[in-house]
């Protein structure tokens, strides 16, 4: 298999995480989302969407969309689960997914950042204001649901990382790079720290991603 | 089951859809987003999230987030499907799905034309330049998937409804609302008509929600 992606891309970043957690190998290439590689023709055969992360099986079908690529690895490669069993528990961790997935990420994207730059010429500081006000929205949010529920183990889910986990750490990523305080989200930094420590997370890093 | 939602709320009329297509009858519970109902305590209380839709369940738990919320009726009620059985399918299912619930509709939400209005004086004009933005580059990214994969049918996915169609009606829905001009979608706008012409779609349309 082959992983199109990019190092900072958060999206790729949760699907190393996957792929990590399942013991899967796949050869990585880097396509930079700052020199637009992904919207060039010969990607655009590839993903006709334009975008990474896109996970190539070897027969040649390309795959889109992180979450849907995290679905597919845990329906194709069950073991370790990315899932709980039961369907109320696995509500659960998909709400928490897309809490992080719809709610927060996709505002903070490169294009929509470079729209707010190049179309509505806002400067760095308001840019940077931008970006900290959807992830304090979405945190608030996901600290509150991550306190109220019994179910929030080690783990968002229990005692074993899910698509929920794989999603958050690359968003804390994030946080920590727009120099977001944190101290309000004390739930959420325990559990980032708690996946930090598991090689699964450690390899997918960017820091790790970039030099490959 | 009671479904609280908001007529005009695009990931509430998914929810209304796939209910619908299930033949479940729920409660319908408007919470009002122009008021900010969704986000008072009592509210809080049922969604720590303080988002609709939220589906509450006999036994009082609440599932929130649209695409878990649809992947949990899936689950639990598996007639008819919303997703085909083939996991190669389903990743395309929920890909086609995710690209409109992460990448288009995020960005349109009330929330964010809120923003865009009161924290950086935005007038009608360009909010609706944004708007319409997103949807378009969202739309043409769709339209060339759909255009190139011979799994496209009269639905998104061959020749019964699926997921992505659910999450297609109300985007399609919105930008009406706005006068997205769709000339250059044709498979979407035909998709579209496709998906009207059937009663579980008819039903959940907000002009129905609202008056029930």
């Amino acid at each position: 298999m082959i992983l199109y992606g990019y190092a900072l891309s958060s999206a790729s970043y949760r699907v190393r995480i996957a792929l990590a957690l399942k013991g899967l190998q796949v050869t990585s290439v880097q396509k930079n989302l700052r020199e637009g590689e992904q919207r060039r023709e010969d990607f655009l055969q590839i993903n006709s969407q334009g975008l990474v992360p896109v996970l190539a099986l070897d027969d040649g079908t390309a795959l889109s969309q992180s979450v849907a690529i995290m679905e597919y690895l845990d329906e194709t490669y069950p073991e370790p689960p990315l899932m709980p069993p039961d369907p109320l528990a696995r509500a659960r961790v998909r709400a928490l997914t897309q809490l992080i997935a719809c709610d927060i990420h996709p505002l903070n994207n490169l294009r929509v950042l470079r729209y707010l730059q190049n179309d509505l010429n806002l400067d760095k500081g308001a840019r940077d204001t931008w970006y900290r006000h959807w992830i304090q929205l979405g945190f608030e949010a996901l600290e509150r649901t991550l306190l109220r529920d019994p179910a929030t183990g080690r783990f968002c889910h229990g005692a074993t990382p899910t698509m929920a986990d794989v999603c958050l750490v690359p968003q804390v990523f994030n946080a920590r790079r727009f120099a977001v305080d944190l101290d309000s989200y004390p739930r959420i930094v325990g559990i980032d720290a708690a996946c930090r420590e598991l090689p699964a997370f450690q390899g997918a890093a960017p820091e790790r991603a970039a030099s490959r």
